[in-house]
C-alpha cells in the first residue's frame, strides 16, 4: 500500500514542505500517495490515472497522419507527468533528507563536460557517450554518471576532503528497457566522501545510508552485497590469473548475479582465455557468500592469506563487519565474492543492494528484481585529473532511484489510488453570477496570506463546476463568496468531504484555513 | 542584508523543510543566508567563503603545468559548489513554493529533444541551438527552453488545459556574460496556463505571480512592462508596414531598452527598409508608456481604434488592468508600447519585469540591471504540433533565477556572510581514546531516529578538533560520550555557542535534542 515506515511518521523521510496531505492523523502512518474520491478525466492540472499519463509518456508517439514535426521524445527518454512528477518528487525528497541527515553538502555541476573528461573513465562502457556535434569551440559530451564529474571538480578545486550528495539525470546511450525502469536519461543520486580517513569508517556509512533508505522506503526485502576489489585481485592471482587479465575477468564474475557458474566458466575459458584450471579455481572462491565466518575462514585461507592485497582486502573487511554490527545492520549485508561491479575506477570495497523476490506480490514479477543501489571505494580517480596525480582517497553509494520508482509506480497503479498532483489547499468561488471582481479580491488576499488557493479561470461558473474541481483535485475546502456573504462580511467555509458550510467572519478566514488544515 | 519579507516569516516562502536555522526567532524575519563566527579552510564539506568557491567554479581552468585532461568545465557553464548550491536550492524552494501556491502542478520533459521539434520555433535564435552527434539514430538537440516542449507534451498527449510548473535547465550556445549571470546552462521557472478561458484572468495571474516573487525576495524596486502584440501589429499597421516586416520591426523595437529611439529608428529606416515617415510614426507610439489613462486615450486614438487587433489589445489590457487592480498591484505594472519580446510565438499579452537602479546600491552597479522575469500569451504554439493544428491558447511566465542568484550572490558576498552548507543539527564526539566503537553506536541510535548527525572519521580524533568542527560547520550541538558517560548512562550535551554542558539520560536524548532545535 506504498506506505513509508514509522520514521517517516516521526518527520524524518519526508521534509515537512513535502507533507503528504492536510489530514493525516499526528503520529499515524504517511502514505506517499494521496487518494480521493474518483472524478472525471479533463479537469485542469491533472491528467487522470497515473498507469495512463505513465504509457502515455514513455517515449511513444502521437496521432498518425500527422502535419508538423513527429510528435515523440527522442528514444530511451520519457515526459513526467504530474502524477508521475510529484510521486518522484517526494522519493527523491526522501533521498536527499537522508543524505541530509549524514551531514552531505549539495554540489551541482554541468550537464556538459569536455570529451576529454570522459574518456577513458568507463572502460568498454564509454561507447555509450553522448556526444555533442563540433559546432565550433570545445568538444563535449553529455555526463554519463556523476562520479567522474565529481572527481573532475575535486581535482579542478584542490579540495582534500568533501560530503556531498548530488541528484541529476546522466545519459547512456543504452539500449533502453523501459519496462524495467531502464532508460537513456535516467537520475542519479549519489552521496560520497571524499578524504583521507581511517579505514571502513566512510566505507561503513555508504552502508548504513543504503540500509536506511531501502528501510524506509518499505520496498520489501533486500540484502547488501559487499566485496573488495583487492580480494578479488587476491583471488584471481592466487588462481594464477596474469594481471593483465583482472579487470576483463573481473567482468566476466560480475554476471555471475545473471547467468548461471557454467556459462560463466565458459566464458571465461571460451572468451577470456582462462585455463579451465583456472576457471575452476576461481569458481571455488566466488561461489562463496556469508559473513564475519566467511571473512575469518578465508584469513585462514593458505593461499589467499599470503596474498598481500587480498589479506587487506580481508582485514578491512572484518573492520567493516564490526562497524555494520555497531550499526545493527549486518543482517541485511552478505560477504559475496561474486560481487565484481562494471566500472573500472573501484579500487576497495565494492556493494550493491538487491531486492528479494516476494511471494504473492504482483509487483516484482512485472517490474523484475536487480539491483537498487551500488557503490564502492575509488581512490585513484580523482588522481586522474590532478596535474601532479595526487590522490583523494574516495567511497561513495549511488541509489537507483528509477527502478525503485518504477515499483512505486507500479504500486500505485495496482492499488487503484491517485496521486495528488497540487498541493491546493481552498478553491475560491462564487455561488451567483457577476461575481468574478470578488473572487478576484478574495483570493488575492488568501494568496498574499500565503495560502494555496485556485479559482476557475470563467466569469461565472456554475457552483457545482466549481465544487465538483474540489473533488476532482482533492482540494480540502472551498471559500464561497456570494451577494450575502459580501453584504454579512463572511465567507463560507465548506468543507469538501463532509459538506459541512460555515459563516467565517472575512478576518479571520486566513486563521481558520490555517487552523483547519494543520494538524 | 538578504533578508525575505514578513509573509517568509510566516512561512509562505520556504518550505518547513528548507527552514533557516535551527534557532530563529518565532515569527522574526528569516534570513536566506546562515552565518556563524568564522573558520579556518580545509575542513569538510564546506570549501570556505561563498566568492571564492564561486570564483573558483565559474569556468576557470586548473593548475598550470598539467598531465591528464584539461582540468575545466565547458565554455559558458559552472560548478556549483556547496555553499552557492544551498543558496540557489533556497531560492528556487521560494519559487516553486509560490508556483505551488497557485495550484500548479509539476512536470518534467527530457534535456534532449528531437532536432525537429525545436526547430522554425525561435527564429533567428535557433542558431544557438546545441545538437547532439549523429552516433546512429535520431537527430537531437538540447532544449533551448521550456515553452515549447511544454507545447510538444500538451500537443503529443492531446491535453486542452493545464496548469504546470517546471523548473529546469535549458542550453543556449550564446556568448556568455557570466559576470551579468549569463550562462550556456541555465536554469529556468517557468509556470504556465493552458486552456480556453475567459480572456485576461490566467494573463492577470501570471503578472500577480511575478509581482510576489519579486516582492517576497525583496530585490529591491521593481516594474512590470505589459504590452500586447496585436497592439503592437495594430500600431504597424497604422502605420503602414507591411504585415510581411511586421516581426523584424519587432525584433528592432524591443531594442528600445538598450538604445535611444534614434539608433532604433536608423535600424528602422537603414537595416530594416522602413520609410522616415512610417518610423517617425511609430516612434510617437512605441514611446508611450502608463496606465489605464493611456489605454483610454489609445482607444479614442482615431486611426488606432480603427484597426481590429489593436482595438481587441487595447480592450484586453484595459480589463487586464481592471483584474490588477483588484489584485492591488497597478502600482507596479506600466502599459508600455516599447516592449516586444525577442521570441516569434507570442501572440497576444506580452511582459517583463526589470529591477530598477537603486541609489547607494553596490549590488546594482556590477550586476547590472536588466529583465528578471518575462512571459506572455503563445496560442499558436502547440497547433504547430498537433497533427491536425489544434490550437490549445496559453500563457505563462518564467522567472529569471540565474540573474536574481547573480544578485543575491553578491549581495551575500558584500555582507561576508556566510551560507550554511549543511544541516547537520549534532556532532557526536568523544573525549578520550578507544571510544569509536561508543560513536559509532550512539550516531546510528540517532539517524534512526531522524536526527542529522555527523562524525569525525577518525578513531580517536582530539576533543578539541572535534569542537572546532562545530565550530566551523555551524552545527549547534555536541553529543560527547566519555568513559565516565557511558558508566553513568548519560550523555553529555553541549550548546555549541554557549558552551554549556549538561548530562542527559541516554533514552532522553533524542528528546532533547528535538526540544532545542524546535523553536
Amino acid at each position: 500500500m506504498l506506505r513509508l515506515g514509522p520514521l517517516a511518521a516521526a518527520g524524518r523521510l519526508l521534509p515537512a514542505g513535502l507533507r503528504l496531505g492536510p489530514a493525516r492523523p499526528a503520529g499515524g502512518r504517511v502514505s506517499l500517495s494521496r487518494s480521493w474520491p474518483p472524478r472525471p478525466p479533463g479537469s485542469i492540472g491533472d491528467r487522470g490515472l497515473l498507469s495512463r499519463q505513465v504509457r502515455a509518456a514513455a517515449g511513444s508517439a502521437g496521432g498518425g497522419g500527422r502535419r508538423g514535426p513527429a510528435l515523440k521524445t527522442p528514444k530511451g527518454t520519457r515526459d513526467h507527468p504530474p502524477a508521475h512528477a510529484a510521486l518522484r518528487d517526494r522519493l527523491l525528497a526522501a533521498v536527499v533528507a537522508c543524505f541530509k541527515r549524514h551531514g552531505a553538502a549539495a554540489i551541482d555541476t554541468p550537464v556538459l563536460e569536455l570529451r576529454e573528461t570522459l574518456m577513458g573513465k568507463y572502460g568498454e562502457e564509454a561507447k555509450l557517450i553522448y556526444e555533442l556535434q563540433d559546432q565550433g569551440g570545445e568538444l563535449l559530451a553529455l555526463r554519463y554518471d556523476l562520479t567522474v564529474p565529481f572527481a573532475r571538480y575535486l581535482a579542478m578545486n584542490k579540495i582534500t576532503n568533501m560530503k556531498r550528495y548530488h541528484v541529476a539525470k546522466v545519459y547512456r546511450r543504452d539500449n533502453p528497457a523501459t519496462t524495467r525502469g531502464r532508460y537513456r536519461e535516467f537520475y542519479q543520486c549519489d552521496f560520497d566522501i571524499a578524504g583521507q580517513f581511517d579505514p571502513m569508517i566512510p566505507d561503513a556509512e555508504c552502508l548504513k545510508i543504503v540500509h536506511e533508505i531501502l528501510s524506509d522506503l518499505q520496498l520489501g526485502d533486500f540484502v547488501i552485497k559487499v566485496n573488495d576489489r583487492r580480494i578479488l585481485n587476491g583471488v584471481f592471482a592466487v588462481c594464477g590469473i596474469p594481471e593483465s587479465k583482472f579487470i576483463t575477468t573481473c567482468s566476466t564474475v560480475d554476471k555471475l548475479d545473471k547467468m548461471p557458474w557454467e556459462e560463466v566458466r565458459s566464458e571465461m575459458v571460451g572468451e577470456k582465455g582462462l585455463s579451465p584450471e583456472a576457471a575452476d579455481h576461481i569458481g571455488e572462491y566466488v561461489q562463496l557468500h556469508g559473513g564475519l565466518d566467511l571473512i575469518e575462514r578465508l584469513l585462514q585461507d593458505p593461499k589467499l592469506s599470503q596474498n598481500k592485497l587480498a589479506k587487506e582486502g580481508l582485514g578491512d573487511m572484518k573492520l567493516l563487519f564490526e562497524y555494520l554490527t555497531l550499526f545493527g545492520i549486518t543482517g541485511k549485508i552478505s560477504f559475496d565474492l561474486s560481487l565484481a561491479r562494471g566500472l573500472d575506477y573501484y579500487t576497495g570495497v565494492i556493494f550493491e543492494a538487491v531486492l528479494l523476490q516476494q511471494e504473492n506480490d504482483h509487483v516484482e514479477e512485472s517490474v523484475g528484481v536487480g539491483s537498487v543501489a551500488g557503490g564502492g571505494r575509488y581512490d585513484g580517480l580523482v588522481g586522474m585529473f590532478d596535474p601532479k596525480g595526487r590522490k583523494v582517497p574516495c567511497v561513495g553509494v549511488s541509489i537507483g532511484i528509477e527502478r525503485i520508482f518504477s515499483i512505486l509506480e507500479q504500486r500505485v497503479e495496482a492499488s487503484g489510488e491517485k496521486v495528488r498532483t497540487t498541493e491546493t489547499q481552498v478553491l475560491v468561488a462564487t455561488p451567483q453570477k457577476h461575481l468574478l471582481a470578488a473572487r478576484l479580491k478574495l483570493i488575492s488576499e488568501l494568496w498574499d496570506a500565503g495560502i494555496k488557493a485556485e479559482m476557475l479561470y470563467k466569469k461565472d461558473p456554475k457552483l457545482l463546476k466549481q465544487l465538483q474541481y474540489c473533488e476532482d483535485m482533492g482540494i480540502p475546502l472551498a471559500a464561497i463568496v456570494g451577494e450575502q456573504e459580501l453584504t454579512d462580511g463572511v465567507v463560507k467555509l465548506r468543507d469538501v468531504a463532509t459538506r459541512e458550510e460555515v459563516d467565517i467572519p472575512r478576518e479571520k478566514l486566513v486563521d481558520e484555513i490555517r487552523r483547519r488544515l494543520e494538524p
